[in-house]
């Protein structure tokens, strides 16, 4: 098995990134894990302290349980994956069966800033994007798929996403092996890595077949 | 044939991934080429005035050579490749005779920077490096390899290198379609890149070979 990272900041396309990749390996080869989903559970304070919290900082993360639940990927065990309330800034009590597979691709914006992560990814690629791009992708997810208002968008921009965003992702991006410019929209990049992963994933079969001969 | 181009300013460790890169997938299989050889001659200006030609400038070069060169590349014709007296700032007389293979790693400062250069190429790969640890490999090179001193080495990194880089190679990292951090260092991205090189080789080559039946 091979797990691979990819990093970047809010708006960056890291998702599409990653999903591309996903969908050209084969969604039955791909172990898909979002690092959102993996938020520490808040339920124990207060609503209108969980609302203040700052979701874009490191320690905002049960970093433990993926770390967990990628060794145990990794040993050929299924994993119970868990999942999160953004409005009430609580763990779901749901959870979803993962099966092991030839490839696991985590995303999200922080996992090449927490060491004890990035230790466990054996392939680390973070999107790039410029700051505009990036900050006009943002408004468009809050205000029109998310209803919240410009206002609320750009305090919540200035006051945690971009500091958070200089603090922790911007300087992760020096752990990565690669970088994939122009984010979502890059498709020689997109083709690229899933070609890649194929062929390690491939190759590590192959290498895994011939060591149990 | 596949071309890919492998940017990246001075010091950057552009060359030493191009040929870690040729290393793997073998020279049996690379035409190596380097942006350097196809310096525009100059023989006909006055050696005083040669020796303050800007070298880190786009039109420093024979732009047109380089792209019939590779055309001829692509059509399966071997080429006669240029070389540069850095000391006399001419062309040399001699040429090496250089066959087609199935890869052509093109390396070079600029050649992302020059969009007739750049629409070429089948594979975009910028190397990025910090600008101290850039600025550190030239003073390295030029005063220990090249017997330059340092202050001379310091003039020209500002007069020229440096305003050069800024106006012409930094910006032309947005056209990479990866970017390789930690220039030389980062291994894993060499490895990587020869992998996918030789993936693509092999996969088109069966292609080809299947169109042919």
């Amino acid at each position: 098995m091979i797990v691979i990272g990819i990093a970047g900041g809010s708006g960056a396309g890291k998702t599409t990134v990653a999903r591309s990749v996903a969908d050209q390996l084969g969604l039955e080869n791909v172990s898909y894990l979002s690092q959102d989903w993996y938020y520490a559970d808040h339920t124990h304070l207060p609503l209108d302290e969980r609302e203040k919290l700052n979701m874009d900082h490191p320690n905002a993360f049960d970093n433990q349980l993926l770390i967990n639940h990628l060794g145990e990927l990794r040993q050929g065990k299924s994993i119970e994956v868990p999942d999160y309330n953004f409005i009430e800034h609580s763990r779901k009590r749901e959870t979803t069966l993962m099966a092991p597979k030839s490839v696991v691709i985590l995303e999200g914006i922080l996992i090449l800033a927490i060491p004890e992560v990035r230790a466990v990814l054996d392939f680390k690629v973070f999107v790039d994007a410029d700051a505009d791009i990036r900050l006009i992708r943002r408004l468009e997810r809050d205000i029109k798929e998310r209803g919240r208002t410009y206002d609320s968008t750009i305090k919540r921009y200035l006051s945690t996403v971009r500091p958070m965003h200089e603090a922790f992702v911007e300087p992760s991006k020096r752990y990565a092996d690669i970088i994939v410019p122009r984010g979502g929209d890059n498709n020689i990049a997109i083709s690229m890595l899933a070609d890649l992963v194929e062929h390690y994933a491939v190759h590590k079969q192959g290498e895994n077949n011939h060591s149990e001969k």
